[in-house]
């Protein structure tokens, strides 16, 4: 979910400035327009890690739109003496009118995830929390509101940069406090609660807006131009859809993506390689055929660009594994069989009992990568896909799966040059086809799809892991380790 | 959710022969056409108490279609060998192909519904399950699929006397297990837990029927119609609308109702009425000073046809209340500010704290009541306001208030008597209007719209209690027990 957050975003002076004056006025204007109409409530919520720039964010929308048609409220967990009625009460006695901007400084996340965090409530609790405000969320747009949820991010090393920045400087100390601090400390679990509540409440008719809050520039005009869009679009008689899955937010206004950040170049010499091989491997046999396998199984993923050298890491991994216990499932093109059920079903047929080892030589992920890009299925389709893999994937995990995903990195340089030299091999070159030149004029398409995957279902139970593959030798034992490591945090588990 | 399963369905010998040939050719030309067009598949859920009938019905299908072109499928709880893949599972592997039909007899509900009413699996993890089902389901109705759930209900008396019936009956003595008289021995946690499982995944994509399972005549006819309705509907095109909440079901083909089917005409003696009404509000007084009322507050909602008493049984109830602590608020159209918010904002103004008590003269549930039958409100907007308003009294219930609701029920010649007797009274007339008169021709309408009510909102934290008010002093009499019972009832818990 924070992934895209943490490449790190920014926008320079000059051009805030110039982009500023025209999204002020603007703003401004669609304000006026919204309170002459007076036909919907806009209700903004700003919630986020401390130090992110949400006071900062909600004090600039006061100051570019008119204040006295704004409402700003805050709040923070429940009080002692707030239990007299129902959590949700405060909320309703300042929900804004029609034509109105209510900005919902904490809002109605703040509650369950420090309760959650702080062991006040158990998980049970939070999701049913969760479940009421996706209820709640439905119900406000049902009636006509348009619901803006931004999320401000820091990593935890910016956070903590950040902080010190501020005390360090007389005029600003004073906003830090020792909460701040005390926060800080909980953050790996802060982030990993609020991913969760994140992930459940980003629904087609309120998504959440992940804004990078390291860049005061990058933030200010991140969510400006957000509010604008979304207003605009709704004051121009767009009616808000009520889709199956959350949109897609808008690309970076700085153009900056995960894959385009990302270090390609990191190596390991033959004869190192050579070494660590035989020990990963030797490794890996032995994790499989520990008793605690009886009762848990591997699916493995192998996604990448073409030429990214899944067969060959592949083959590295099943080298080390008993032929009676593993299956590689190449995914090509669906089956006419196929083709007559839901897009997940073939994937299903390939399910492994305990014991067993399954790899996936591409997978379901065709649908947000290739389908997407090639426009090969409606745009709904591959939207909900997002929330059908995750569920997938989590049914997999609690049936005793050690799912893990591994996207393999090359960049478009040495991918030419892979190509080239299967074009003058002649046993390799049925390998490369017209198509595979023209996928690479999508290359950009291709970086920003599977961003979008691996903010998406990246999750607790599959994370992604993106291995730099520029370098075949380092790629391969990047993946080994790694497998071993996650059977092992699974056995410990 | 079975309240109108509940008050006896029927349909003649003869007319079920009548009905069921035409049923069964239109049914058979629906199949082929389904089979034809190989556009979408069909998946019919067969789920309920034991002794409803689910099998027969099962079978009834079989023998009206062409069986070869139908997978019928049985499922129960999970074996102990059938825990090495993901539950979900063996769903997907029987899913049928675009064009087919597919049965699934007992399906994805069973193993959830058993485990938590036998205790194996507690409520979070059931409520987790339910969430899980709910994305499966969104999921099978995106991909295409006509989704048909049945759920096939039986009163316990019902339940016990089909048993008795079928183990006297040498041919089918065999049908009657062990396991079904356990089962019997759990009806009601067994009909809670069901509940609650339709309840949460009643969706608009996926809406539950539930069947009246005690007369076979009736319920074959209204399975096979339901059927037949939803497959005709989508073989001419109409899109599945994936709307916000799950369609009210059809109105009863025997045209039986809960108003319809309840008895009117029980009554009090005015000496026993005095003695009992006195009593009982000291009764209610002394509740109300309890110490645990501290950490409660009390919501009584009074709602019933024109006439049927709510004032002066209000009045009764508030002659027992200290009046710093209860306030009564009449509810009548909405003023300008409130029409600019979300439909509930004007009830949660009113939502008391701990200690107080709150009467609603009317109440919330004029939208699905009043707005409804009169058209004031768009369709979607009263069929997604039954699961709103469950929301809102789940979180008054968990804030600690006692949510106490009643129907007053009067006969529609009861209510002409008091009409005329108004009229006849200088200082009552005032209190009758035209609209009155013409909202007794809409009498039917009211009766389905309430019928329809109960059977959605009698929920567990707030159910529905039905008052016979023909006579007034019963009516009081009545309502003050029961107010007196729930509350006893919270301070125990």
């Amino acid at each position: 979910m924070f992934e895209s957050a943490e490449i790190g975003h920014h926008i320079g002076k000059k051009e805030y400035k110039r982009r500023e004056s025209v999204l002020r006025e603007a703003l401004l204007h669609a304000q006026y327009e919204l309170l002459g109409l007076a036909k919907f409530p806009v209700i903004i919520l700003v919630n986020g890690v401390g130090g992110a720039g949400k006071g900062e964010t909600v004090k600039l929308f006061n100051e570019w739109m008119d204040p006295r048609h704004i409402r700003t409220e805050a709040f923070g967990a429940l009080a002692n003496g707030e239990h007299g009625r129902p959590e949700m009460w405060r909320f309703w006695q300042v929900l804004p009118a029609k034509g109105h901007i209510g900005i919902l400084f904490g809002s109605w996340y703040t509650e369950p995830i420090v309760a959650h965090v702080m062991g006040h409530e158990k998980a049970t609790r939070f999701v049913q929390h969760l479940e009421r405000i996706r209820q709640f969320e439905r119900m406000l747009v049902a009636e006509g509101a348009l619901l803006i949820k931004f999320w401000f991010h820091l990593s935890k090393a910016e956070a903590r940069k950040r902080f010190k920045a501020l005390e360090s400087d007389p005029e600003n100390a004073w906003r830090v406090t020792s909460h701040d601090w005390q926060r800080l400390k909980q953050y790996d679990s802060f982030v990993k609660v609020s991913e969760q509540a994140l992930r459940k409440t980003s629904t087609g008719e309120a998504p959440w807006l992940v804004v990078d809050g390291s860049d005061p520039a990058y933030r200010s005009l991140t969510a400006g131009q957000y509010l604008l869009d979304a207003l605009t679009q709704r004051l121009a008689g767009q009616q808000p859809s009520v889709v199956s899955a959350p949109p897609v937010p808008p690309p970076a206004i700085d153009g900056r993506t995960l894959l385009g950040t990302f270090d390609y170049h990191r190596t390991l010499a033959p004869k190192a390689y050579q070494h660590r091989l035989v020990t990963l491997q030797g490794r890996l046999n032995l994790l499989l055929r520990d008793p605690r396998m009886a009762r848990r199984s591997l699916v493995l993923v192998f996604e990448g660009m073409d030429a990214a050298g899944k067969g060959s890491t592949i083959r590295r991994v099943t080298q080390a594994l008993d032929a009676r216990h593993y299956r590689v499932v190449p995914v090509a093109a669906p089956s006419e069989e196929e083709r007559a059920q839901p897009y997940l079903w073939r994937f299903w047929r390939h399910v492994s009992h305990h014991g067993q080892t399954v790899l996936f030589d591409r997978s379901w992920y065709g649908r947000v990568l290739v389908e997407r890009v090639e426009g090969l299925c409606a745009e709904n389709d591959w939207m909900r896909a997002f929330d059908e893999i995750n569920a997938f994937e989590e049914q997999l995990a609690e049936s005793g799966a050690v799912v893990v995903k591994f996207w393999l990195a090359i960049t478009l340089d040495e991918q030419l040059r892979r190509f080239k030299q299967r074009q003058a091999t002649p046993y390799k070159n049925f390998k490369i086809t017209d198509d595979d030149w023209r996928n690479r004029d999508k290359w950009p398409q291709y970086e920003r799809a599977v961003g979008d995957m691996i903010d998406r279902t990246s999750t607790d139970v599959a994370p992604w892991h993106v291995v730099a593959t520029n370098n075949k030798l380092f790629a391969r034992i990047e993946v080994l380790a790694h497998l071993c490591e996650r059977l092992e945090q699974a056995f410990a588990s």
